[in-house]
């Protein structure tokens, strides 16, 4: 009979949808967040870490992306502690949000008013794994809880746009859109599919048009119109069902959209160089006003007017209806706010097309966006795309303490973020290399361990080869493969004169790429350097 | 008929066992961190960031704390992809070394070898939550991949001594002892349950012998002795059963139990002062040499020889065997390297009675402790304990490849740390507190948010009052709330003059407190600043 298989051995795999971070890049995205952790700071917000577990419960039913209902968190049940009665299930936080409302109706009494928190860490979400999409992913948040102005929102945004500086985007490769959720809200009453005396009434329509709206982008205007009517049949085939308003309810909602252009026909016929400047940027994008703002608006006279114009189409628009008025009253002091700290249109702008998928927010939204181009996987432009977003949530706290409570705060997705810093070729940073202490002779392993510790002392990140080391070639390998600058040689003979070779390892690797012979004579790759004061020596010689 | 009840609200809490940190408590854990990442980057060790999830098959049966056997992980299945396939069951990673192995086995081929890795992050154990213990901490762990040399193994331990002194432990406050699995396996032979020809026999008693000497500490050599024999009845009257070894088989592990006393008599016969300060540690501590080192060991001039002794006698004990034989062969090259490097038994000592509970173990063992005491919620003194702790695993790697990987690492307990300088009163440091600039006319709003700016933009953390400005007390009280050193008042007269006041608030608290009518008279709490320039004014304040 044939003996019984060993068992399988297990896959070494990151499960589906995980990855795992090596050296530059932990580096990269650690700088990434104590720089934006740095601004949060200078703004006065404290830091924050809940744990990754929250109760199912806490959570509640806020996971963003409302037109992908199928995505979840990972969650599990906890074993009952008393027979009979089932444990609670948990779950993993799928955002920084929801756990700072649970933190904050738990411990308000013992918290300023307003709690100004920032956070950093991961958060998970189970949604199905693809290219590029990760279900573990970096966010770092700020939020401002107990303050009812919009004066803490316009905030949020500056210091957004601080936090993209910092890390490196610099002005003009960015825009933050604003919209307010009240405008929408006035639209929608205007349409006649929001009563403020029945708000559960059309749901489901209003559902349709603000996906709609949201999908502007990439559905154009005239796939926003199909989508308000009867539905849209996608290139695939696929067909959408529609919010089915009628022609006058979609021109009320299709006036909205058409705030942008309206704006930019309104400053067309201002002045004769405007008009040209954006006729030419109309054949560039006639729907996407960050490109207009990214490219060249900076340059244009008249940019500071520009928002004045969208929000004086907004009022056209939605203004009849008291949330609409409200809101575009709310966006026009956030507007003056920030021009008065010179955050005008080139770097924060009015923007009516920002809708923001999760539905708890109830005032301003924002959303920042990268506006310079990368190539995708088949060498085509894209835009990059949006990097953070946030806006304000009054009734978050509600849920758990039946007192609504004003709060603003902002997420940063910090992987997007440190991928088009990539694309720009300003991404991981290698750390300087360790010099490496080679082994001649495994006997004099203390006077190795001796020369690396007194580097160490100096403040010079060192280490001893720890392999096997029979074969010299490996450990010079080994050396090269770590980025080691220099490399330190000491064999028997060196031991008893007292001295250290030192190979200079970067400029061996330049005099072999193909260097003159004069740069070979004037600078030798390898020096005898003194055991005593070794470690000075080396501090000079890595500058 | 009644109303329907409206849906209960959900609970604003924690699950069991996981908790909040706030503010200093972040910043306190950070700066930790940063310490302990900064000593493992200086000796050559590159960052890793593996996500929170793996999977089941991949983490293995590796729980630690073998006496504990109903600990678990949080675990949870996938959905299943393919209709009727079953989905991946996936867990939370309970450490840093188990994700460690798997990516080695995943990106051998595309890492250096040695592999010298540092990791920081929470684990999660799935245990029933007690007072102090959570379910979820925080670990900093570094390790060295494919070097077989104990040399590694001596580095890591220096490289602990470092850490505990890099985040404020002084050299003397901890001690670090250090054993091999070997010297262990080897007592095993020659007691006779290790059969090296079949490993599997004897396992169940030799797991009841290594738990009994891992509490040498607290059930001291009487205790031991009667697991070893034929079982133990607690306190409480619970029964734990015994290893049932014969006297012949008993006294080979109790000699190797005793093997730091009978090095200690071994030392008093040797010197009289040497005789009189052991015989005096001997009366408070009978079998713990951790105390006797933490307290007084070191001004012994004898100190250096205390190895050698125990040593000595683990080879005594165990030298017959091949395992213990080369067991104390390697902690003899250890000893010899750490001395070598100035590591003496004051901060890193052989030390026995060392076990570490995880079954993975297969050569040296290490384990950090702080031997300052402190008070317990009762006031009485009590030892801290262990705090991290590491060896070789030479097999971990082999689960997935099938070929042997020699490891060795050590895992820091960041939060028991944490608790450790807190209990020595240097534990969490509050940041400072923003400058608050005062809300005194809520439509002058954008000159506030200028102030709070141009603090800003000359370095200082500054923000503006953004709860309801009514009530200037609420904002006074918020600004003493925060830690604000300063805040800045500005009304209606003050911007007509050009002028801000200043009031210095910690000023304010102290001459409050109770000084003298002449420090009132001599340093003013509030005083007038022009506007022009105030960010220097306001800098030179703050010295």
């Amino acid at each position: 009979m044939a003996k019984d298989k060993a068992p399988r051995r297990p896959r070494a795999e990151t499960p589906k949808g995980f990855r795992d971070y090596f050296g530059a890049e932990v580096n990269a995205r650690d700088a990434m967040l104590a720089a934006i952790a740095g601004v949060y700071h200078r703004y006065g917000f404290d830091p924050l870490d809940t744990s990754a577990v929250e109760t199912v419960e806490a959570l509640g039913r806020f996971l963003p992306d409302v037109d992908r209902p199928n995505e979840g968190v990972f969650a599990w049940q906890e074993d009952a502690e008393t027979e009979g009665k089932a444990g609670d299930w948990l779950a993993l936080r799928y955002d920084l949000t929801a756990p700072l409302a649970r933190v904050y109706a738990q411990h308000r009494a013992d918290l300023p008013t307003p709690y100004r928190r920032y956070a950093l860490g991961p958060v998970w979400r189970n949604e199905k794994p693809g290219p590029g999409r990760f279900r573990q992913f970096y966010q770092c948040d700020a939020d401002t809880v107990g303050a009812p102005s919009v004066a803490a929102d316009a905030e949020i945004c500056m210091m957004l746009a601080d936090c993209l500086e910092a890390v490196g985007i610099d002005a003009g490769d960015y825009v933050i859109r604003v919209n307010n959720r009240k405008v929408l809200n006035g639209v929608m009453e205007v349409a006649g599919i929001l009563d403020p005396a029945d708000p559960e009434k059309f749901v489901q329509e209003r559902g349709i048009v603000l996906r709609a709206i949201d999908k502007l982008d990439r559905l154009r205007v005239e796939g926003v119109q199909a989508l308000l009517g009867d539905g849209r049949k996608d290139q695939s085939g696929d067909f959408t069902k529609g919010a089915g308003l009628s022609i006058a309810q979609q021109s009320v909602v299709m006036s909205y959209v058409n705030a942008n252009n309206m704006a930019k026909r309104q400053l067309m016929t201002m002045s004769k160089s405007v008009s040209q400047e954006v006729a030419s940027s109309l054949r560039i994008a006639t729907h996407d006003n960050s490109k207009l703002v990214g490219a060249y608006w900076r340059s244009i006279e008249t940019s500071k007017i520009w928002n004045r114009q969208v929000l004086s189409v907004l009022l056209d628009v939605a203004g009849t209806s008291k949330a609409g008025a409200e809101g575009v009253a709310e966006l026009t002091i956030i507007a003056n706010l920030l021009e008065a700290q010179g955050y005008g249109p080139d770097r924060i702008i009015i923007d009516p097309s920002v809708v923001r998928g999760l539905g708890y927010y109830t005032g301003p939204v924002f959303e920042a966006e990268l506006t310079f181009e990368i190539m995708d996987d088949k060498g085509r432009p894209r835009q990059f795309g949006s990097v953070a977003g946030g806006g304000r949530y009054d009734d978050l706290v509600k849920r758990f303490t039946g007192e609504s409570v004003p709060a603003t705060g902002v997420s940063i997705g910090v992987d997007r973020l440190l991928a088009a810093l990539a694309a720009r070729g300003r991404g991981a940073v290698e750390a300087a290399g360790p010099v490496v202490v080679t082994v001649m002779d495994r006997d004099r392993m203390a006077d190795y361990m001796a020369i690396a510790g007194e580097l160490r002392a100096a403040g010079i990140r060192a280490e001893v080869y720890l392999g096997n080391p029979k074969n010299f070639g490996n450990q010079m390998k080994y050396a090269d493969r770590r980025g080691a600058p220099l490399a330190i040689i000491q064999g028997s003979d060196e031991a008893a004169r007292g001295v250290v070779q030192v190979k200079d390892l970067d400029l061996g690797a330049r005099i072999a790429a193909g260097a003159s012979v004069a740069e070979w004579k004037g600078r030798a790759a390898q020096q005898e350097v003194p055991r005593d004061g070794l470690a000075q020596a080396i501090k000079a010689m890595l500058g």
